[in-house]
């Protein structure tokens, strides 16, 4: 493939992270026409998506230039060389504030994140800093499909920066449903990883037990391809897990089928009939491909990881935000309330979840993913943020789960289907994601200038 | 060594776990006549010590006598074929109560403690359980030094039945002090592992993330070859550590004298002068054997593990024990007080711990391990079992803790030297605690008939 450059404008945004890493690698293109392609492309839709809390234009063009001056030299510093990416604005990034859309004026970061460090010594571009706002409820961010509709929960800056193609991907983080909910809102291919496979350090805590890095990414061998950069142990965060990074290439040539199990309780009888319709017509396309898709039923007992979920986030949330100002009012799992909390509540809630871990993975047993819409409904408009209802048991439970876009609904806007598997799975996840992909389809853009 | 058998009555009590193991493997000895020996011992002592809650005479023969016929067969079992061993109360043992002297007829087990699995497989021999009374405040085991005076905490019976060498070894637990002060006051040597060093499957639990299995016996080369069988992973307990077990063989001619920090702070000051003047005598004796013996402080933060502790304790307690019978009243750890805890005090008790552990760490530094009185006094009278404050933080913070005893008081209690090092230092710890015991000597018998 080659680029002419008077194209650039139209033809970078559409390019997924190995397309640009690879043009880069073959010279085609170089990093700061990548950064310079996509700033326009920021320019002509961040007045409707507003999906940047800070955008460091001047940043990405200086690591552009070195990154360009490296590859005239012959050096590639790694897979992701010349890739540009968005990070959601919980995680540090050396230089920048961690603002989470306060209005004080706040002190430059001394250190990046884990996250950060490795996608930097991958070749990647830190664009800048994607809209989380958590100290107040105004949710800037519209959807890139649809802006009277929402992009999602607190990671819809990083879902509503890779839908509108600003990007071609972007760091997310999870504690309830805000990796998988805005990326399936936004049309994307989302990763909430296994519990621990990508370092949180350097990323503010919520709930510590159930925080979760996720990715956001336009398709699985995308995010197949940044997990291999992100993954592995982390000796600055001891709950990393210890497991070395997968690969990046999928093998899907060499890939069978995969066997699902479709969940018919607590997930279908919740969901609208737009969402079901598409469910059935991605399930049949899937049979057809040759998938082995039978019903599945979560434990009876399923339900009460609601109830531990919120004792456990709530305790842990208060517990890390015992100090802060009272006046920051952090949402949701990092309320105060969670200092009612018993503790010996606190530790039948995780009791519970190491019980219920035990029931759904004897459940599962030899299937590849179990199956649920992604969110019962596409998504809402403000001030709601839609609803995390399939989403917060995985997080909970810390299983890896992913969202794959299956269509858009009569206002196009898209939905997802939900695969979740065994901890330590991803890989396998990803190959999921990627067949089904395949198979159903992707997205077109969305109708953005 | 040929055993005469008429003497055989007065030779085997004094016996270590080593010795009676190669004295059956080279024939001089049967695993019945040991059993035999011992129960006399039982037999002559007992009425004064009070060391079992289920002495199993008739089981303990049955097991003797198949491991006789196996040694005339040229089988042997493992490194423990022939060794009789107590256990506390608070273990399963097939075909045994769990009594923990309750009154109650109580059902058998059906299943043997990982412990239990462990020590039958390198042919041991169960003689009974040890008295751990905590369902009411009555501690029937006295000193066998003494008989005025308590022979400890829960693991008081234990620790009993090695001092009056009813027995070369038991097994004990440690949540507080209960493993190490019966050790120390009983005149014995004594381990509390690493945290998760032996499995805990099928051991009655406290406070779970505190809770230890201890080892208490004759000698530091009797405590390495009962570890080495006992330690390494366990799939029935997720907290056990990973590593394998480490060797019997302490290899002391190999071994350099070792680096000690004697600890100045909160320790000392704390102490009768009786055990300072033990702990002097053996500090001279050591240096004079090569030893390096310098001053320590433990961090200035350090006195926070005893409220973390009662936190952590009382949390875990209480949610184990949150359906037990209201008239069961469980003391300490276990009582229902940590229902009171709200969650978020719990958290912050454990992220003490963790802050705790690097501080104590990074002051240990190089060295081989610290050094303090085991307990500030020689064995009370009851109705105390004795002060704990030098052993509770170990048992919290996880650090692996020896007791090597160091004289007898002038009413001829025994005292002892506690020795601290760096989690899953154990294996070196048992070698400082060899090392020790042969600068400073052994104690005599205790003068029981």
């Amino acid at each position: 493939m080659a680029i002419e450059s008077t194209h650039l404008s139209t033809i970078v945004p559409n390019l997924g992270v190995g397309e640009i890493a690879d043009a880069v690698a073959r010279r085609e293109i170089t990093p700061i026409e990548i950064v310079e392609a996509l700033l326009e492309r920021v320019a002509a839709t961040e007045g409707k998506v507003q999906a940047w809390s800070y955008l460091d234009a001047a940043g990405a063009r200086a690591q552009a230039r070195i990154l360009s001056d490296e590859v005239v030299t012959g050096r590639l510093r790694g897979p992701l060389h010349g890739v540009p990416f968005g990070i959601k604005d919980e995680f540090h990034v050396e230089g920048l504030p961690t603002g989470m859309r306060a209005l004080d004026i706040l002190p430059m970061e001394p250190e990046d994140a884990t996250v950060v460090t490795r996608l930097r010594a991958a070749g990647a571009i830190v664009m800048g800093k994607t809209h989380m706002p958590v100290r107040n409820k105004e949710l800037p961010t519209r959807n890139p499909w649809n802006q009277e509709h929402t992009a999602g929960g607190t990671s819809s800056g990083s879902g509503a920066s890779v839908g509108a193609r600003m990007v071609p991907f972007a760091i997310g983080e999870q504690t309830m449903g805000s990796n998988l909910r805005p990326a399936c809102y936004c049309g994307c291919a989302g990763l909430k990883p296994t519990y621990g496979r990508i370092s949180r350090f350097g990323c503010f805590p919520f709930a510590w037990s159930v925080d979760h890095v996720g990715l956001i990414g336009r398709s699985f061998s995308d995010l197949a391809l940044v997990l291999s950069v992100l993954a592995g142990p982390d000796s600055k965060d001891h709950t990393a897990i210890a497991d070395s990074a997968p690969p990046a290439d999928l093998q899907l040539e060499a890939m069978r089928p995969p066997r699902i199990g479709l969940v018919r309780n607590f997930a279908l009888d919740r969901s609208e009939p737009v969402v079901l319709e598409a469910l059935e017509r991605s399930v049949s396309l899937m049979k057809q491909a040759g998938a082995q898709i039978s019903d599945f039923n979560l434990p009876d007992e399923f339900p009460l990881v609601y109830q531990a979920d919120r004792i456990v986030t709530a305790a842990e949330g208060a517990t890390f935000h015992a100090d802060e100002h009272p006046d920051m009012d952090l949402s949701g799992s990092a309320g105060r309330s969670g200092a009612l909390v018993p503790a010996t509540y606190y530790l039948q809630a995780r009791r519970m979840r190491a019980w219920l871990t035990e029931k759904v993975l004897a459940a599962i047993g030899p299937l590849d993913a179990i199956l649920t819409p992604t969110t019962p409904a596409p998504a809402p408009k403000p001030p709601g943020t839609g609803n995390a209802t399939f989403l917060v048991p995985w997080s909970f439970l810390g299983f890896p789960a992913i969202t794959v876009p299956c269509g858009l609904s009569p206002e196009g806007l898209p939905m997802g289907l939900q695969f979740i598997t065994r901890p330590r799975a991803d890989y396998q996840l990803l190959q999921v994601g990627a067949w089904t992909e395949n198979v159903i389809g992707r997205l077109p853009a969305p109708p953005l200038p």
